[in-house]
Parts: structure tokens; C-alpha cells; sequence
């Protein structure tokens, strides 16, 4: 892959958030599946439904820049998304638990609120005001996604300090 | 590894980030060598001497918590810091590149923050005080940290857009 312009730096990240997008999309059940705390729960399964609506936004970029759709594996993302769900699987239940998961799931997020951050500015110089916005959108919600977390954690905490 | 209490869970983040932070002390000295604009590279070497005393602080609260001072390797933050550095060092000099740097570094620092924030709430819950109040500290050079690149970003898009 060549990274001359601009351009092709933006359509790099897209593959890349492209390919992290749906990854979430099967990772986001398993996490809720594991998930003890309702609310925690309840959280990870409304965030599936906005990261399949983000699938949807990003196909509608590629078509709006002319691009065939296409994703590119990102080790980095692919491994905070595999922590985050196969390793969940083979423990029981707990406030412990639901507390890791809870980790994992910020992290996941904030990879994604730096890589919306910046296809976002590259979308701006690029004068492509219409994607930009598209972005923006998708990183509002990746933001209160990540604050929903941050308030799930404080009672999650409490009950898991209990335990 | 076993994490059944909030106290292993706190004591697993940290070795976690003891790895992360030696793991950046590598690689911003390479991030900085290849960079082209000089407000990015003096940024990232400032965040260098940073990140050295992010890795004293994290040596501090390990003898806080009379543990061993240990890392575990993090397969997504490896990657992540790996894609940040190894892979830049054989291109050639641009603003595109600059731009792909400052997307792989806003990526690392949101690990940073993602992680951070997770164990002050740990430190927190367990009324570790002392120990929340030096995440604290250095959640918020990476938050700086992040917004000198956002900042940085503006220059190095426009000049890319020209090249």
C-alpha cells in the first residue's frame, strides 16, 4: 500500500476503521454475553447496535469517494478486540470480570476516538466537508459510548471491591 | 495470571503499562528522527522526557503496593507502538508521513489515556488515594499530550494537502 498523498492516507484509515468496525460488530455480543452488571450489559448491546449503523456510515464514505469497499487488518485493533472478547469467555462471572471487560472496552473505544479524530481532520483538508461531518457524528458517539462506560465503572467497582 | 480481586486487576493494568511506557521510551526517539516538521518533532521529544517519569511514577506505585516491579506484554499496545515507529523508518521524509506519524502516536496516547483512566478508578475503589492521585498526573500529560498533536495535525494536513 502506497501512502503518497493525503488522499491515500485517508482512504488507508478508512480500511483500517472499516476493518475494526465490523471486528466490534462480532466482538460487542460476546462482551455483553459475558457482561454480569445489567447496565453494563444493556450499554455493550445499544453500542452494537450504533457500531453496525458505523459500518453503514463508513460503506457510504467509500461510495461517496468512488472507492471500492474494503478493509485492512490492523494488528493493534485486532488484538484489543480479541483481549476484549475470546479471553472473557472461559471465566465465570463477577464485578471482577464485568471491571476488565469495562478496560477493555475504553480501549477499544479511544483507539477509535484517535482514528475518527484524525480521518476527520484529513477529510477537512481534503475539503470534503460532507465525510467530515459523517465522521464527526460516529466520533460523538464513540465519545458518550466511552463516558457510558466511565459511569458503568464506578458501580461495577463498588460491587466488585464487595465481592 | 489471575485476577479474581480488584486489587489483581489494578496490580495486572500496571504491569500492563510499565510495558507500554518502556515500550514508547523506544520508540518516540524513532517517531521524533523521522518526523519533517520541527514543532512535531520537538513535541514528541518533550513527550519522551514525559514518558520517562511516567515509567519512574509507575516504578513508584509499585513499591507502593510492595510488588515486584514487572511488565506483561500487551500485544495490542506492541502493535500499535511497532506501527508507530519500525514502519516509518523506510519512507522517506513528507508531510504525509508527519501526518501518518501523529495518527499512530493520538492512537498509542489514547491507549495511554484509556488505560490510565481505568486504573485511577481502580486505585480509587480500592482507596488507594496516594496512588490515584499520580495516575492522575500523568493522565493528564497524555491528554496534553494528545492535544499538542491535534494541534500539530493542523499545520502538517495543510502542508500535505501542498506537497
Amino acid at each position: 500500500m502506497s501512502t503518497e498523498t493525503l488522499k491515500d492516507l485517508l482512504i488507508d484509515e478508512l480500511k483500517d476503521l472499516y476493518h475494526a468496525e465490523k471486528q466490534l460488530v462480532k466482538a460487542l455480543p460476546k462482551m455483553a454475553k459475558a457482561a454480569l452488571d445489567e447496565n453494563l450489559k444493556a450499554g455493550l448491546t445499544r453500542h452494537l447496535e450504533e457500531t453496525k449503523e458505523h459500518v453503514s456510515r463508513l460503506e457510504r464514505v467509500f461510495a461517496l469517494l468512488d472507492e471500492p469497499v474494503k478493509a485492512k487488518v490492523c494488528p493493534a485493533m485486532k488484538g484489543l478486540i480479541e483481549e476484549g472478547s475470546e479471553a472473557l469467555e472461559e471465566k465465570e462471572k463477577s464485578a471482577v470480570r464485568d471491571a476488565q471487560i469495562i478496560g477493555s472496552a475504553q480501549r477499544i473505544e479511544h483507539y477509535e476516538i484517535a482514528a475518527y479524530g484524525t480521518i476527520r481532520s484529513l477529510a477537512e483538508t481534503l475539503g470534503e466537508t460532507k465525510i467530515a461531518k459523517i465522521f464527526q457524528t460516529t466520533l460523538d458517539e464513540e465519545g458518550a459510548a466511552d463516558k457510558a462506560l466511565t459511569a458503568a465503572a464506578a458501580a461495577v467497582n463498588q460491587a466488585a471491591l464487595e465481592e
